[in-house]
């Protein structure tokens, strides 16, 4: 598979060096708001720097993955679709529910593999973890538990374009949630605060935030977010069922254990989503590539950007207005 | 420090125990609305079986420990008050406010020592996170998480007695939520389900429930229960704040740690609360004489139920109204 | 049961605690070389002190537990046996072969229930683990690997008393490895060094060694001691075999982690043998009656105590001549 | 640098992966015993197949990374000196003393960067806890523990031409003893069994084992050896010092954390050698790369290689013998 990557930027590079060490795909070329950026990159990568117009032209491309800023997502897809190449679109498609709609609606038209980079489920530990649900092994699943804290929060600058904690944040968890959980879901109820900087607060945002979500059946989930935890990238998962329990722990760099006066200690969890997800990003491309080649979906694809959007939304209005929103199915 | 007990039942014998390896303390008395059950409870421990009319007339007795049954607590804790003795009764005074709040008033006009026991402040492990929250360790609290899971579900037939999940078992985590966030809780939403026995939702209660607590300073805290963990007593505590995480997990019998085939192994948690919180009923008795014999108030007292209870309440009222319920201050 | 504790110092104040909370058994006399300390502890125990040789000559008493100095261990054994009265010695019964032998005789020609004070055979956890290998969890036991530091070296000046490293320290451990190796040893080899206090050199001892341990069927054994670990009693069994591993790990005060910027830490392990062990010394006394009341041996007995110091005089003389020991089966 | 690799087999093609995968290194030919074997590996790589002898009259060649069976590294070894080229070899240089003092020789006579592949010490626990000892974080050494055991025991027929256990197997863990107690070994004595294949024994040697060695200073150090554990690779290191304890410990691919009936359990550890230890040999690579750039000792080199031996060939002595080999300094 030959992957047009547009965005030279953090997340780009990430993608650049996952398609690199994947035996079946080549980076044919690099785009780039900033031709530069896209020259340094492409060569690193043996790879051509390009416009992105140039792409969608490019019958020797069959793939276009979408890692520029969130604003340009949803018109560089409804592009990709039109000419008919698989898209791995970074998330958001978009920060509001219309936009993200009216992509949905060219994709329906123009069926192609479409993946939304929603990284986690390719996560080796957290696959696990929901084929040891799938499996069977705690039986019924009955309630979830999600503790996703970054490690430092970002500056309040940023906060005002990022469509705030729920949608930037997380709509991964709610994400998560909607994987694990498996069934629809009927009720949000949130609660948030500012508590780590009160720049977040000034431009109208949250630092800290909960989260309860019910489905039809019973099952009942919470999700706890900080913008800030001291010892590093914080991420969790407990998923109880009628038969047991299984934990995704937090991952750190070695299993090195130190007993002093102070006690036994081990090292802190890994620092950044980079390194923890670094597998998940290298596994993300083989399940595009994979999933191209089968024609069969992907593990995550736009339709699931649009639910965790709708859920992230509910969530936003559910604090504003101190209710529970009642989802449609 | 002389102790009549009213109650020889599965707590009382509890509580006897704890009062006999006590070297300041004295079993006086036993009463039971059974006078076998308090003949052989008085046998074990060199003490002797009376009617609990007596107790409160007996001049030689210092204290009156309330373990009979719940709808009995709020008579005889207001006999010893006006007799003057010191009271540790066990949780709840009432299952309803007003009874509770009617007990209340006959303690604020005969002061004595009065102790409510919930015996979970006093467990060592909670006991130290309470500590490092306060001495600073993790900075300033911003979140709690609490996950507390009984072993098995108690028969349908005890739940309606019992004030439903709510008032019986997440009461303990209301308490533990008060004591650790430290500060007026201002809102409380609740969600709950029947999904490990049918016959419970018949009986009007739900078997699993997660709340939601807020405070004026916006901390944040989740609570999640259910009635059944086929592992055993779950009982964990997470504190989370600006300087780090301070998690109370969970007790096993013993640390011996197995690898094979199927993975490395340790022990389920312990599996019954007596064996949990065994250490706990000890401390107890322990704060409740020193209280006694300092004129301090003891670590858990009548206010504390009520305000539990409150709490209780109005996570019931959330639940049964869909809707988040503020509290006063 | 009717003990008579000989021995009011540390260890016999908490046989005496044992003794008293053990519902089958009374404590009915207390003598020390010092009086007014068998006087203090008869008097918290209610008990009465008496002189040590009375007790010998007092039919009411049933048993004879001795904790007194290590030179008057085998006289007093050998007194109790010929009074008739079952016995519960702390180890070791003397420094040296000859004498211990000599009190076997004595044992020999007055059979009576005689427990040997190895107190860690009934500690839960080693329980557990050696039950995993009778059992067959692990297979056929291959290797075992006992770790075993105190957290302070002794005075230099007790150690000339002590016997030495190996028979005041090690002999637990040997103690150990024969129970858990469970057939014949047949060879030993010892190194030791001084690196924690010189004054343990110049007194003639090491502070530091390591023995290695063969079978007759090929099992292997290491085991590791050091006087001091700054951060408390360390206390590890390691059991290999065919199916797998089972390890006994250290214990501590409470299960609360503290995760902050320097790592993931957990207390420090128990600091103190009394501490560690101090549910082993409440079996060990279950274990005595029980041992008595069914006429059936101890878990450890003076046999034990013998073949332990064998091993602790073989090994002291590997590691003098610098060369492997064998042993007579 | 561009290297040549001599040995298309097993850990030539880990080899192969970790030099594509460093940017400053290229595998500029492959040479294999099977011409086919080369082809199919310099194919997966962009690289071309040659014969042996063509490498070193090959002037564009930098380096040789010999992985070819072991009686061939010292003649490869002596060539590539010879022709003034870098040298990565796997260990062993030779199986005897005198053929790897020769092949030493050689090297004095023509200094290249000469690095042996002791890929444990490039391992990031190993390294984090050689760090810990360094950096003075447990004070002073004083006893070091290495267990070592392999999932499952070569083939009876292997056994013979590998050189037995200690050279094959406890070779790595006598370097890894060299490395962190950083002083001569005075002493060394051996025991060993067969108790997991009768085969082994057979064919002469053991697989089962454990030695002790001692230093000058009198630090103390037991290694423990198994030829098969049910539950993987099992690779562990517990450094113990006057000011604490430090641990490497099992990694297992996720953290993910089971808890049921039958316990608490997470995953076995990695299984084989190859995915234990994919990180070191990517850093190997590099520290070599480093080292010749540099003009620096790389971290393992062949006077590393001939040390390890002696021990080995000391260690199997000592069991021969049933005695403790003193070694020259």
């Amino acid at each position: 598979m030959r992957i047009a990557l547009i965005g030279a930027g953090r997340i780009g590079k990430v993608h650049a060096q996952a398609i690199h060490s994947h035996p079946e795909v080549t980076l044919a070329a690099v785009a780039d708001f900033d031709p530069s950026a896209a020259q340094a990159l492409a060569k690193q990568y043996n790879s051509r720097a390009v416009e992105a117009d140039d792409i969608f032209a490019d019958d020797t491309i069959d793939a276009v993955l979408i890692a520029s800023s969130t604003p340009t997502h949803a018109d560089y897809l409804e592009r990709a679709a039109r000419s008919g190449k698989a898209i791995l679109c970074e998330k958001p498609i978009a920060l509001d529910l219309a936009r993200t709609r009216d992509a949905l609606q060219v994709l329906s038209e123009h069926p192609v593999t479409c993946a939304l980079g929603f990284n986690r489920r390719h996560d080796p530990q957290f696959t696990a973890l929901k084929e040891a649900i799938t499996e069977g092994r705690i039986g019924a699943l009955e309630t979830l538990t999600i503790i996703s804290r970054d490690p430092s929060p970002p500056p309040a600058e940023y906060v005002g374009a990022s469509g705030g904690l729920f949608r930037d944040m997380m709509i991964h968890d709610l994400d998560m949630a909607r994987w694990l959980l498996d069934e629809p879901i009927e009720s949000i109820f949130a609660v948030g605060s500012c508590v780590i900087d009160p720049a977040i607060g000034e431009a109208g945002d949250v630092d800290t935030a909960m989260v309860t979500l019910t489905t039809a059946s019973g099952k009942l989930c919470q999700i706890s977010n900080s913008r800030r935890a001291c010892y590093g990238y914080d991420q969790r998962i407990e998923a109880f069922g009628s038969d047991g329990m299984v934990q995704a722990q937090n991952e750190s760099d070695t299993r090195l254990r130190f007993t002093g006066t102070s006690g036994q200690t081990e090292e802190k969890p890994k620092w950044f989503f980079l390194e923890r997800y670094a597998q998940a990003y290298r596994l993300e491309i083989d399940d595009f590539v994979t999933a191209w080649k089968e024609r069969r979906g992907p593990l995550a694809g736009a339709q699931d950007g649009l639910e965790a959007l709708r859920l992230a939304e509910a969530a936003e209005r559910s604090m504003r207005e101190g209710r529970k929103i009642l989802l449609d199915a």
